[in-house]
């Protein structure tokens, strides 16, 4: 369903008439840093890349490619994980970009609300809701340019989603240009409301498949008073599950943060980034609260690979009242909970920087990874009560199968959530890929601390080899396991490309018809961000 | 698109092949509890009540629906407020009532969730996570005969709302038996999955139009140690809204509940129940901070018909840690109130009666309102900020054109939710109903308390020829108003019969085509609930 170049011609023409010149680029050098991903994995070839400046302007470019077929990739700030705003390499996509309609249209303090357009950024939102005394509680690490368009677009999760939910939960109303170019005015800033189908919802998390998001109604919260962190290393994920249960009843909706990172997440956190290193030792040399038998804090325990093998948790805790009650809860929280078992050594942090240093270690995990090589990425959710046997099982399996694979499992365990990302064996940069060709042949056990070598390019490109012959088999391995115990295999990234045709096998026949009838319904000609989550259909 | 006598007796015998000839009953006599909504303002004649015991029992129905073009109406404990669940007069609709569906499939405490089928009982799922130890919050008056697959297909509130979310937040997963008799497998029990269209959020509120909930998978929540409850009068509405703020700052998750009564509603509820009075009295007498230059507890106070004057407010907090620590919270979040004027007088609840007490006050006004006669009832939501200026215009409005009318305003005030139910003036029944033919013929003030006539038939009549004569006028001015400032007209019940016209009276052509899309898209022959949400469309 390509258009013609006359008609693509037209349809520009029609665009830049509504736009202005500076509304619109269409020169290759011009359009390609709109047209790539941000982990640099999809690209594409658009027609053009689009500016509007109001809903009207949004209006009118709908209006227009849907006269003339032109398919539109709507982006807000291009930080996806799923390739879902890139355009494909027919030459004939538009992409949609939301970035100048950043106004803040209206602050209700009372009301507890935020109206914004799409291409207000996440940071933007936090900063007017904090001027206003409250707080948007959303937030991720690319906050500064992700926006709330995507956000709500992808239902976007992060980690305060334990407490107030993901971006689903804090979105009220919405203001949507449809597939025909006509406008839905939902901005309602209500918390109840039954008066027909949920439309809201049903656009959030469609990846812009069934129209362009807009505007949006935030619900802020209450500012907390005080917050407190605290580490926890813990003998086990059950001992961790037991644990997220004693500080839900204990805390309540005061427990905004249960972050779970393994040994050997930790460790490549600390092997790329020392500093970090030397903060943990420090924290574990003036632990405050019992102390296992062993004498060696998190830091120095990145041996152990097995990811079910003394995880560390980080709970966070914001009190209404204030820091100091954060602490005691904690500490009492942990006591107990040393007492019962549950945690082998715990740490409250003292002051803000020891706060922020263990947030650091959580954070670094992803871009040490990054700096490690090309890893296996999953972003997967279970029911709880399953992860330590979906843990152990899937854990046992690839070691068996690919001796020496390293389990980068770490994530938001209070949500179900885990980032179980699988890295190539150390051995695989070290020159012998063979022993991966079957299980049979195992070599000895890995090294029990990582060497790094400081020739990044001949690791990265090592690590690549061993992607391109196991990624395919590891991915499946875990996402069999993760569907067989009715876990999802995308938690908070959304399809996109990406997940769209394993999200397709996995799922069954009856939702597939749904979502398609649903697609079909609301965006007939197929021009809506076409190919990203339901495979392009013929006849739209 | 009535089915023809043969087709429907062809129907009928393939059903009663499929559940035996328990399951289904065709007989007026038989049907007739079914096929009348239990307020009795909607009464239909069906073809049938079927009875189906399993998921596969249901799809075999609607499957055999879906082919003899016979239209299901799902049932399930028939306590709606709308009429969603009455078939029409036609003869040829099916009640397909859930109430044989109530086995608890799964619990599991670790995950905090509940699996049960769509007849178990609100009070039954409430019951079984308080056995796990955890709470199901969802609450209604109705709980011991409301359904957890009718309180999902309208999207039931209560007063938890504030804290828990209504039914849609509390539900992970459902399984749903498509127009076309499919299953859609969704029981997921899981916090995050972002693999395609948000299909839960669509079927639940959804009222039955576009598939049957079979089961579904509840959300629980950590149980709390202690409820704690207080009544305070305020001075106002504004003063009642910067109340709330106060409260979300201090407590903010603990704030379980934040309830609004205008005196006119406590006296209604006084007026019918003088029991409720003395508790109040005695209350009042006891109170133990802060008094008023008045030296009257509530319970004199139900003279001020103006709903904005004196509205009293019950707080509820829970607290993970005690009865004692909730009581507390209050005493130093309303002392503060007190001093800075927000509050004119306030009582903390010193035991469960006296908290039970203040729930009964609040309850009763609903009972009451029953017992008073025809009412003209509103389920509104608004944003919060706007109440204290819809409050002031809507009462003067209403009571300059219709004199002595009493506004029975009370409500879910923390969620934005008003049941502003107009009440006929007392006038209405003594006899003199000309006054209110024009708002240029102005009675008396209306009498300052309310002498209830024992005859109670006589008064039910009056109302009725007074509703007969203003309802649409005054409705419509309500609602003119709660959509001049961006309300609902339907905060919790859902639209059904009662709301379907004016829903689709207020909401702009573009929304109104979305949600007819959705229902032909995954309802083409139009046999799930037509009629209800939408009006039936032209084929289907």
């Amino acid at each position: 369903m390509t258009p013609s170049a006359p008609i693509a011609r037209q349809f520009l023409s029609e665009v830049q008439a509504l736009l202005g010149p500076s509304g619109l680029r269409t020169l290759p050098e011009d359009t390609r840093p709109y047209a790539t991903d941000w982990r640099g994995r999809y690209s594409g070839n658009p027609l053009a890349v689009v500016f509007p400046r109001s809903t009207l302007e949004v209006a009118g470019v709908v209006k227009a490619a849907d006269q003339c077929g032109v398919a539109i990739i709507p982006q807000g700030g291009n930080t996806g994980l799923t390739g879902a705003t890139v355009p494909d390499d027919s030459g004939a996509q538009v992409i949609l970009n939301l970035s100048r309609m950043n106004r803040i249209r209206a602050r209700d303090a009372e009301n507890k609300t935020l109206t914004v357009e799409a291409g207000v950024t996440m940071q933007a939102a936090q900063e007017a809701a904090d001027a206003m005394g409250l707080l948007f509680p959303l937030s991720l690490p690319s906050r500064g340019t992700a926006t709330i368009g995507g956000n709500l677009a992808t239902n976007a999760g992060g980690t305060a989603v334990l407490r107030y939910g993901n971006a689903r939960a804090l979105c009220l109303g919405l203001e949507v240009v449809t597939a025909q170019g006509d406008v839905w005015h939902g901005l309602r800033g209500l918390r109840k409301d039954n008066t027909g189908y949920d439309l809201r919802d049903l656009f959030i998390g469609s990846e812009g498949t069934l129209g362009v998001i807009t505007a949006a109604v935030l619900a802020l919260m209450p500012k907390p008073a005080g917050i407190a962190t605290a580490l926890a290393r813990v003998p086990s994920m059950q001992a961790a599950l037991s644990l997220l249960a004693r500080a839900q009843d204990r805390a309540d909706a005061q427990l905004t943060g249960f972050e779970m990172m393994t040994p050997a997440a930790v460790g490549l956190a600390l092997a790329y980034y020392p500093a970090l290193g030397k903060g943990v030792e420090g924290l574990t040399r003036n632990l405050t609260m019992g102390v296992s038998g062993e004498e060696a804090g998190p830091a120095t325990r990145v041996d152990a690979n097995a990811s079910d093998s003394h995880p560390l948790i980080l709970l966070e805790v914001s009190s209404p009242e204030s820091e100091q009650a954060g602490r005691e809860l904690l500490e009492g929280l942990l006591s107990q909970a040393i007492e019962e078992g549950l945690v082998a050594d715990a740490l409250v942090a003292q002051s803000l920087s020891q706060s922020r240093s263990f947030w650091d270690m959580r954070e670094h995990i992803t871009l040490a990874a990054s700096e490690d090589g090309p890893h296996i990425k999953h972003d997967i959710s279970l029911p709880i009560s399953a992860i330590p046997v979906f843990v152990q099982e899937t854990d046992a399996f690839l070691q068996a199968q690919w001796p020496g694979v390293r389990l980068i499992n770490f994530g938001h365990l209070g949500d179900g959530n885990l980032h179980y990302n699988v890295a190539p064996p150390v051995a695989a940069w070290l020159g012998n890929p063979k022993v991966f060709i079957s299980g049979a042949q195992r070599p000895a056990e890995p090294t029990a601390s990582l060497t790094l070598s400081t020739d990044r390019t001949a690791r990265h490109k090592a690590y690549k080899a061993f992607l391109d012959q196991h990624e395919e088999a590891i991915r499946t391995a875990v996402h069999d396991r993760v569907m067989a115990l009715g876990g999802s295999i995308s938690a908070e990234h959304g399809l996109g490309l990406l997940r769209r045709d394993e999200a397709a096998f996995y799922k069954s026949p009856v939702e597939m018809n749904l979502m398609r009838a649903i697609k079909r319904a609301l965006d007939p000609k197929g021009i809506m961000n076409p190919g990203k989550v339901l495979s392009a259909m013929a006849g739209g």
